[in-house]
C-alpha cells in the first residue's frame, strides 16, 4: 500500500491542510478558521474534521502514514510542544503533537513555520538539488531557516535563523525587539507601509487622495508595478537592507541559495533585483558572483509540502 | 609506541613548530623565519630541519605519527594546495602537503590558520566540552572560524566566517575590501591605530609629544592599561564593532561560545567588555544572556595543538 501523508500550515488566522500522494503532489485540500481565542482544543477538532473530509480523498491502495504540522514558534520540536506564540495569544505550553496525536491515531511531528516551509523548496522547490540553503520570510516580520549539508541548523537552543534582527545599520526606527537598525525595521511589511506613509507624506499636498486607500505591502506592490516611482523606490530600499542581510549570511555561512517566501516576496524583482545589487556591492566579489536570491517556487504549498516530507522521516 | 605529533603554524613572517605527545602537550618548540621571498621550496627546507630538531626529543618508545600544517588562506585542505595566499607573495598553487610528505616520509594534514587555531582551542582550550564555538581572530585583519555540532563548518566553497566583511553599520572608512561599514574598518588592529590617530589629532596641540612613538595596537592597549581615556575609548569603540558582529552571529547561528585571539585579543577586556554590551545591545534578551565573549586560553600555542589534532585524526 502507498503511504500518503498530510501536511498542515496552522497559521494565526487559518489552518491549511494538504493530502501529499507518494509522488509528494498535494492531490486534496482542507482549509479552516483557526480561530485562536477558541482555544487549542478547538482548532485541533477541526484539523481532525478536515483530516477526516481528506481521507476520503484517499484511494483504496493507500494508506495514511503520518501527519506534519507547522505553526510559528516558539515551539519544542523534539517534544511537540507549543511555548508560547505571540501570533496564538493564550497558547502557552500547549502539547499540539500529543493532543493530534490522541484524537487521529497516527504518528504526528510538529516543527516551525519557516523551518517547514524552507524544508518544502529543500526537497520539492527552488532547492532541489541543492547541499545548502536559507529560506527567508518577508511577511509581517522576517526570519529564516538555515540548511546546512542537508540538515536544518537549529543552534544550541533552536533559535538559529532571527535573521531579521541582525543590525546593518546604526541609525533607523526602533525594531519591535527594541533595537536600531535591524533588517526588520527595513524589510518587513510594516515597515515598508510605514515607509511609504512617509514618503507619500514628504510627497505631501500634490497627493490628498492616497490618504483614503489603506496602505498595505500589496497596494504598495501594485502601485510599483503601475510605475509609481514612490512605491518603487520604497521597495527598492527593503530590498536593499534584504540583500545587506543575505550578503551576511553569504560571508558568515558561505551558502549561495536564498530562496525568498511570503506575502513581501510577491514583489517580486521590484524587491529581488535591488537586494542583488546590494549583495554586490556588500559581500565579496568572489561571494557575490555566487549568491542567487530566488522566489519561493512553492509559495504557500512549501509548508504544507514540508511538513509532508517531516510526516515521512518519521520511522 | 606512543603516537606523538608535529604541528607547524606558517606564518607570514615566522613559522612556529612544536612537538606534542601523546597527552596533547608541547613538549619542545622551534622557530625559524619563513622567509617568504625565497619561495616554498626553502620554507620547507627549514621545516624539514626543524622536525628533525624536535625528534631528538622524541623518547624511545614514541613514534612521530604524523604533522599538521596551517597557513593563511585562502587554501585547498582536501587537495593539500596553497592558491594565492595574500600574506605569502609569490606562493602561487603551491601543493604544500605533497611537498612536506615528500622531504618528511610523513603523513602531512594541512589547514587554515583560523581553523587550526579554533579546532585547538575546542579540543584544548576555551572550548573544551563545549558543542558549538566560534573563533574570531582579531589581528590585522578579522576572520573567524565556525565549529557546529563539533565539526568546522566550511560552507560550500570552503569560505565560510568571513565575520570581518559583514556590514554592520551605513557609515564609515572604506575597508580594504572596497566596502563600508566592515567590522574589520571598525576592529582590527589597523582601524584601531588609525582611530587612535585621529583621536590624538582631535585633541590637538595639547599631546603634541605623542606623535614621536610609533602607534601600535600594542602601545594603545600599554596606554589603555595606563587609563589614557583616548586609548580606552578607541578600544571600546573597536569592541563595540566585535559586538555588534557576534550579535549577528549569535542570532543567526545560535552559538553561546566566541573565543577571540590573535593580537588584538591581548587587550582583553578593555576590548571584549564593550563587546559583551554590545552584544546586550543588540541581540535579543534571551539570546544575549547566554552568549559568551573571552579570550583565548591557548594564544599563540592554538594554532600548533590544532595542527596536533588534526594530525591525529588521519588513518
Amino acid at each position: 500500500m502507498e503511504a500518503w501523508v498530510v501536511g498542515v500550515d496552522l497559521g494565526a488566522t487559518k489552518i491549511a491542510l494538504g493530502l501529499i500522494d507518494a509522488q509528494n503532489r498535494i492531490v486534496a485540500r482542507q482549509r479552516v478558521p483557526t480561530a485562536p481565542l477558541e482555544g487549542p482544543a478547538a482548532a485541533v477538532a477541526r484539523i481532525a474534521q478536515a483530516v477526516d473530509a481528506l481521507k476520503t480523498a484517499l484511494p483504496a491502495d493507500a494508506r495514511l502514514a503520518g501527519l506534519g504540522i507547522c505553526s510559528p514558534g516558539p515551539l519544542d520540536h523534539r517534544t511537540g510542544m507549543l511555548l508560547d506564540p505571540p501570533n496564538l495569544t493564550g497558547w502557552i505550553d500547549v502539547p499540539l503533537r500529543q493532543m493530534l496525536v490522541d484524537r487521529l491515531g497516527l504518528p504526528v511531528i510538529l516543527e516551525h513555520d519557516a523551518k517547514a516551509a524552507a524544508l518544502g523548496e529543500y526537497h520539492y522547490g527552488a532547492g532541489r538539488g541543492e547541499r545548502d540553503m536559507v529560506y527567508i520570510v518577508v511577511g509581517t516580520g522576517v526570519g529564516s531557516a538555515l540548511i546546512l549539508d542537508g540538515r536544518v541548523h537549529r543552534g544550541r537552543n533552536n533559535s538559529a535563523g532571527e535573521v531579521g534582527h541582525i543590525t546593518i545599520r546604526a541609525t533607523g526606527d526602533v525594531c519591535s525587539c527594541g533595537n536600531v537598525g535591524c533588517v526588520e525595521s527595513f524589510t518587513a511589511g510594516p515597515a515598508i507601509a510605514r515607509a511609504y506613509r512617509r514618503a507619500l507624506a514628504a510627497a505631501g499636498a500634490h497627493r490628498p487622495a492616497e490618504s483614503s486607500e489603506a496602505i498595505t505591502t500589496e497596494n504598495i506592490v501594485g502601485r510599483a508595478r503601475g510605475g509609481e516611482p514612490l512605491a518603487v523606490q520604497v521597495l527598492a530600499d527593503a530590498g536593499e537592507a534584504l540583500g545587506t542581510a543575505v550578503a551576511t549570511l553569504a560571508m558568515i555561512l558561505d551558502v549561495e541559495l536564498y530562496v525568498i517566501g511570503s506575502s513581501v516576496a510577491k514583489a517580486g524583482d521590484l524587491l529581488l533585483e535591488p537586494a542583488r545589487q546590494a549583495v554586490a556591492h556588500h559581500a565579496h566579489r568572489s561571494v557575490a558572483a555566487r549568491v542567487r536570491i530566488v522566489r519561493s517556487a512553492l509559495e504557500d504549498d512549501g509548508p504544507i509540502l514540508g511538513c509532508g516530507w517531516l510526516a515521512r522521516q518519521r520511522p
